[in-house]
């Protein structure tokens, strides 16, 4: 492994999906060996894996085998693209990882944060990021910025859903707490030309760090 | 849960199947409420997942992806048609389980028995089989009754595969060992009637003592 594995994480209207095209970008205009990615990434097995989870017609779907489908698509994904990548020595940028599983399945759908990494070490085994950036930001505040943009009005169901954004914000802290080394918080409540100049300096801060 | 929960596992050629099937036609002329079934067992998304698990194309597909792919599956066979039957009162047959996945990815294809058995206490939470026949015969001798039901002769890949089915063998008297009060031996080496025969005591047996 001479590569660096970098995940994106954080609630929704977060902009870390934008920031991470833009970063992508001026790391390669500084020489960097870069691949963004995302699961499941176009590998054919994880592909057929999320057309079963995001199947709407499987309303019977247990939560559990939900995540179990997660790890199985984040293992192939993990194997078939980021593996190569990183033996190759790329900078691997990759938007949302087994974070997500712990705050979105493990903490805010109840499945148990400990019971969701079990399954999700099963898969990565000892590929964890060696860096992950959350894009910190008031679930209400990212709500908002997502509604303007899809330019519809707050309804009930979006209010209900406030709990379970609040629980994924939550979720985030705690693993923040828990993993102090490997994350690293990023003030998504700025201009996004604030946002993507802070989250490239980290990265580099990091890349230099670790390769001094 | 008022059912009972009865599981059959071996090797190749034990004759699980067709004993399973003459156990259930047997309780029944006795009374029972039966189920029979056996992973995927027609529930639509554990259909789907067999698919990709079994589709010849997908060569590239990783161990670890393929274990939690089966824990998925079994998970989505046990909420929709394991668990309802075991309220109604049912005694389900299920034909492989648990011990399936830890005897043939665990040990035999080398992923861990301890690590192929965490994903698959995600996967059934606290529904472990209340009774687990294992139908016990040399691994050679159960291959050398499939190959002459198939009438094809022994080739050298037939041999090779030998250590794989020994190492079944071994993971199962591992099995048997763990969880001493789940499992009960048949003697499979018999004729066809006499382990039909066995294997209706042992689980009359079971009932009658576990209601008494």
């Amino acid at each position: 492994m001479s590569g660096y594995f970098i995940t994106f994480e954080g609630g929704e209207g977060a902009g870390k999906t934008s920031v991470l095209r833009s970063t992508e970008k001026k790391l390669q205009e500084l020489g960097y060996d870069v691949l963004s990615t995302r699961e499941p990434g176009g590998i054919d097995i994880a592909e057929k894996i999320r057309e079963i989870i995001l199947n709407p017609e499987h309303k019977e779907m247990d939560g559990r085998t939900e995540a179990l489908l997660y790890a199985a698509a984040r293992r192939q994904h993990l194997v078939e693209k980021v593996l190569p990548a990183l033996n190759e020595g790329k900078i691997i940028l990759c938007d949302r990882f087994i974070d997500s599983s712990l705050a979105y399945q493990g903490y805010a759908r109840g499945l148990g944060m400990d019971e969701v990494f079990a399954i999700n070490q099963f898969a990565i085994q000892d590929s964890m990021p060696n860096l992950t950036l959350f894009f910190n930001i008031e679930p209400k505040k990212g709500l908002d910025r997502i509604m303007v943009n899809k330019d519809r009005e707050r309804n009930r169901l979006d209010l209900e859903k406030m709990k379970f954004h609040e629980d994924v914000y939550e979720a985030y802290q705690q693993l923040i707490e828990r993993f102090p080394d490997r994350f690293r918080v990023i003030d998504a409540d700025q201009t996004i030309e604030e946002v993507e100049q802070e989250t490239l300096e980290m990265v580099l801060q990091f890349l230099n760090k670790t390769n001094s």
